[in-house]
């Protein structure tokens, strides 16, 4: 099934079932007002809801027009919000520009980030950005949500607990990244407000596409209405989506609700080394630092600049016959 | 005024209003059902909640008898939770005991991490723990609850911001913390669940107490027992908790319910060097790691070992007259 939270003027919208085209939706209130209440009842709301969603296909109840402007992300605010870097390409070009090995424990050992997740942006919010020195960059990522995850589930059982599936607009700003990672406390003022996509979908949703807990599909990320990525999510995942959600577990229980995202998708090209753009036949780039690194790495610098107002984003993914699964992330940077 | 959330069984709690001495609460799931509807309409709600307590107070108001025990913390799981470390003296030992420098802009540019807020521990909770050799800690600390706080709020605005404050054990794995911050990401798993004090007080019920956004009064740690930390929470703060909401702020809003910390309470000792146990007439250590490292700094190595299985913990603050003010946070360790 595929749920959406639509903004009516509350902080966590409310729930709504929607069709499979996207195109429709009915309200879901009386069986769950908001998207944390149905994932904190996962158990006893998701089969209401998935009748609900066979009414909606077999249009056997009224619905309303679905429009993704509407929608909040479809957690407008979580309790958890943990992104992993599990396409370990974009790892080894970022060393890779600055002359650096990738340490070998990058292959088994998941790197992962906790992100803020109080103020999540809505899939058309725009990204305010107060000063372009702080290189506003997006990062195209698919991300999951989980039920309550014990401390300690196994990678395997992990699976079982990814509720619901999202696309992921990790907006970075990368000018203030160094100073950040050399105190050593990780990411925070280089992680604003993320973006989620107006739908989230219950994996059976991908059918076949749905493999090993990543998705078969390229996540097609439009640039200044330019193509600049069509990276295929199932290559080149060092981790899928259960490795993640089992590493935020390995300390801790994961409350219901939590999102675990898979890091920027990343794509090497055919001979093994860095990917090519779109334009030459590439799979492209689902952030800009990535073809920075690439410019550096062949012309010793970078010449594409990071995002600056005006400049716009658009993040989706389409299914084998280029149906829209999540319907789309756009977003324009504007002075804050 | 002060409040808690009552565990019934959900999972976010009963909001009540408590007494001031914490012997007695009323319900308040009439004004507010949680702690967090509370904070997401403060302006409207906390006069409701204040006129309560007055009652509560003057015994105008039918009360039960509150136990500490019964409370979750005063935000079961929250929307963020990022801790500072104002205490540079903490640091500085950190870095004397492997003989590095404090960089100059810890001075003025605070560490924060990005904290899991999905599943706090309760006050009363046990902490549970898979191996002795992740080297479980405490870190006494307290912190802030904010309501909604706009990106790019100053210091001096953020302190109009901090609405509610509590007492944290932010429990650490200092084991899994080398490992992590060589992989330059930051915390994840070395910073399992957190607690809270059973009660948050709004600034005002600190009276003179509250000062430039600290609180005047020493945080009490006792270990196994033992008293352990006697730490002035004014004293040595080089950032205040307004500091670190408009840190927190600075690329992204806050949303309601937003906590901060203010990092492990660190007092130098009366030379300006290293501080001295409290059985020596010091003010002690708010973590074990702090005294390993003076262990390490005057013995070449720590003796003290890090916390294991039925080992306990004792946080809490009194008034000038000797009363609690937060109640107290009371935790085991206990095998996972």
């Amino acid at each position: 099934m595929k749920l959406a939270s639509l903004n009516d003027g509350t902080r966590d919208g409310k729930l709504v079932v929607v069709s499979k085209d996207i195109t429709r939706y009915c309200a879901a209130d009386n069986i769950a007002p908001t998207m944390q209440y149905a994932l904190d009842n996962w158990d006893e709301v998701a089969p209401k809801l998935d009748a609900l969603y066979r009414d909606v296909e077999h249009q056997t109840v009224p619905c309303e027009r679905f429009h993704e402007r509407e929608a909040h992300s479809p957690l407008p605010r979580a309790y958890q919000w943990a992104d992993g870097s599990a396409y370990i390409n974009h790892v080894e070009l970022v060393r890779k520009a600055r002359g650096a090995e990738v340490p070998e424990s990058f292959y088994h050992d998941p790197l992962m980030y906790q992100g803020g997740s109080d103020d999540f942006l809505p899939p058309r919010g725009d990204i305010p950005l107060k000063d372009t020195a702080w290189g506003c960059d997006m990062e195209g990522e698919i991300a999951c949500i989980t039920d309550d995850v014990p401390m300690g589930t196994s990678p395997e059982d992990a699976a079982g607990h990814i509720k619901l599936l999202m696309l992921v607009n990790d907006v970075s700003l990368r000018g203030l990244i160094p100073g950040e990672l050399a105190k050593g406390f990780g990411f925070f003022q280089s992680k604003p407000a993320t973006a989620f996509s107006p739908v989230a979908v219950t994996p059976d949703e991908l059918g076949d596409a749905w493999q090993n807990s990543v998705i078969a599909h390229p996540l097609k990320v439009d640039y200044n209405g330019e193509p600049f990525g069509r990276a295929e999510v199932a290559e080149d995942a060092t981790f899928n989506l259960a490795d993640l959600v089992s590493h935020a577990a390995k300390t801790r229980n994961l409350g219901a609700g939590a999102i675990i995202g898979s890091g920027t998708i990343s794509n090497k090209g055919e001979d093994g080394g860095p990917g090519k753009p779109v334009s030459e036949g590439g799979a492209g780039y689902s952030c800009i630092a990535e073809i920075r690194m690439i410019e550096t790495i062949y012309d010793g610098e970078p010449k594409t600049r990071f995002m600056a107002p005006g400049d716009t984003v658009r993040i989706w993914m389409d299914d084998e016959h280029g149906h829209s699964i999540f319907g789309a992330i756009e977003q324009k940077v504007v002075q804050a």
